[in-house]
């Protein structure tokens, strides 16, 4: 149940979830104690909802080699790029506590230039940033940077994948003036 | 079976697809002639081309008030501010095929501006534009300017949502040098 | 003599051509099949049109060490950055011509970095775009790159000279409408 | 004859100077005092020379109903647009000789919104400048902003072409570093 | 004395302080808990130290009708403007503790846009931004936009000179890499 | 005393000044021939103006191992980026009489990459201009960059100090439309 506060500026009564979706809520609820308001604000359809949770789910959860820190550090750094409140909240709080160190993670929402990462993270977010920034510009010398700090042809993979899914979420949570649970701000400090 | 020609610009070897994604693949030889190469670009993991097939499939082709040329207006506008070559070529032959005028796809490849459209269209379109281009500017204004031209608060989310989608196909196409069929440079001419 | 459709969104009547420009017409009905629309729209002023076609034709036509195809790959590399509709779908028709490759120019009207060039050619339309979007920013080590690739410095200034005159011609084109003729978006394919 | 000085960053050598062109530059001699770099600059080729010469006395001389000290002020304003020197100084000193008004001058250079121009002129920079910095977003709104101050179809023309002429020089005179004759800096003081 | 973490990528020994900014430093320590890194990073040179602390001051603290609180808000908007570390650290931290209300710095720090602001601060903070992103558009029409939500003539100026003063003390952090001192991320949580 | 022109575009009634400030304006007009435009629009608080003649005395005129000249190049380049009319007007005039040449002057004002400089000069302004233009990229390698260049700790400082001082001013002048002297016109020409 949705509560008195509106999680998005659009009008749109939820749809009724179905076992496996009640499970996965029940499930946010039980380990972050709240489900994050993007789900809620794709309550509203059923199949719409599920593509989401299986994508974001499958690039910020599943098995790869760049850890869910450094997953949530492209999130962070794609979302400055793009001003995305809701991003910038919710990432934030899932870079303090992955890290644990809430410093980090309020660097990287000024600028991750100036947080003190290793050459291999620097080159990732630098990756991330100009994909986001000047998608355009992005060419063969780009990935060749990302190779010589020893990153896979599938991690380049994964650092486009999920500098993309920000730059679509960025852009969904903008259009539709997404708030972010009140959890999040004081999440992991 | 892929062919000689490199679908992207990352070495990874295709998975083995599942019962669902080889009917899918199928399908699309069936229906188009060949398997799209953003979903032969996906075939290294099959969890992540589900989840963009499921998506996607969402997006483009689910029941909307958006028509499905409509969506695919968007796919091409948002392409073209960010210059990305997988999806204008392969979304203008959408255009191309879904609305039987080649030289409105051509036209909106090059800048939907000097199209001529009826001015809701012309009016999601500018809205998707800003969206891509400053999504930190998007705010009520321009929910507003939507409702005045008829969209509903669903269709503001799926205007919204089909933009974010190619926000981040058009970096992952750009991030990897996706190469488009060489059939779509000839569909519905 | 101008046929319904509105060649530009100002309503300029046609002047008299003299005897040199009604042969010119002559000659553009025989080899194209048309008059291009960028010279009907300079036809209310016959010194206006013969300053156009005496410039555009020295620098499209005229002996150069660039070939005539590297010429229009400027052209159209300058228009995309302008998102410029006439350009690019008139010298977008132009490269497929002369080159006799569809996709090539299909893939330089999204972006030519995506097309695969030899690296002399991806140096000129460098320098091209970068003096069409960041003029004040070119310098000395911009003509050093071309020198390194076998660039004369008459091919520089003819490099610059053509992405000059785009960007004069788009600018044009984006300031009146100005309309492809029908013709173009079939030219060649 | 091309003094020690070298006009621009290219080696090209003069071309010789049929009569017309000698008779012209005779006349900016007579006129001027010297002959403007951009015309030495030029001189390696005749045909380029005479179509420069061509298509700018048409724009900047001939009969129109902007004043040529209009004209002038949109070339200033774009080449401010553009940072480009040559024709800030060239143009800013025709500025100075036609308005009397070096002050106004100058404060064109620096960027026309701080100057004291009644609402038509106002019109006038504001459409060239944005057809300068963002041409692909210039549109019927635009035209009929101009057309609110008094501006004529014809007049529309005329600011789209000065202005385009000078996106063209621009470039040209940024490309080959072109170095403005050391008598524009004192003209008209 | 400077502790082992450094404040600034510059290596600039401090200079002794004079009684007036002991006593200064002395009151940081007791209402702060700590001296700000920004005045530590001038600590090299007294009259730099002084000017800089006597501006920052008067527009920060000394009598306005812009509240504190509302100059502060300035300060983070302006900052995430320019993706200033430092002032974004700093500065969020002091929105905190004058507001009482962490999740609007936290929000502002991301996009004032997604703030519940009133019209009135919206249009202060819509002002200091268009004048750090694009000062040249700005004009007697922004200025008119303040003054419609009661913005006096001393508001205006005060507004312009505290978004001015972040936008020299964002440069001045970002080319010095200026840590933030490690009590401001915990300050008013 | 001010005269009838109007100094700045808002209405603020000089303050009375102390004695230390009359004596410093009678110092600007024995020395200058007049009063700073940029000192009568701080006139109406003296607080404001005192810090304001402070930080700016010591950062144009104190000792530092940048001349006088490289600071006020630094003030004019940054003003061009921002396209400021006050600054480049009364900074241009400082430029000619520092270096008894306009040419200089008016060259750096309309872009100081066409300027003949020494590399060091160069470097000095091109830290200058991404400084201003974009902040949050300047890193470690572009003070290394000035350090090759044999700049020490304290000259980068400086170089940012001053670059940082008309970012300010630049928007200051420019929220408040403020007029440069008519004397600086023709100062040292």
């Amino acid at each position: 149940m949705k509560g008195p506060e509106k999680v998005i500026a659009l009008d749109l009564p939820p749809a009724k979830l179905d076992d496996a979706m009640q499970a996965y809520f029940a499930k946010c609820r039980e380990k972050l104690g709240f489900v994050p308001n993007v789900l809620k604000a794709y309550e509203f359809d059923l199949a719409k909802l599920k593509s989401f949770v299986a994508m974001s789910d499958d690039l910020m959860l599943a098995p790869s080699s760049l850890s869910k820190l450094e997953r949530e550090l492209i999130a962070v750094a794609v979302s400055c790029a793009n001003h995305c409140h809701y991003c910038l909240v919710a990432h934030g709080a899932a870079v303090r506590k992955l890290s644990g160190d809430p410093e980090l993670a309020e660097t990287v929402v000024a600028n991750y230039r100036a947080a003190k990462l290793d050459a291999r993270t620097r080159a990732m977010l630098d990756f991330s940033w100009k994909l986001t920034a000047e998608p355009w510009m992005v060419g063969e010398e780009d990935r060749t940077a990302l190779r010589k700090h020893g990153f896979s042809e599938r991690d380049i993979w994964d650092i486009a994948a999920v500098a993309g899914l920000f730059n679509m979420s960025n852009r969904l949570a903008s259009a539709t003036d997404m708030a972010p649970n009140a959890e999040y701000y004081k999440l992991a400090r």
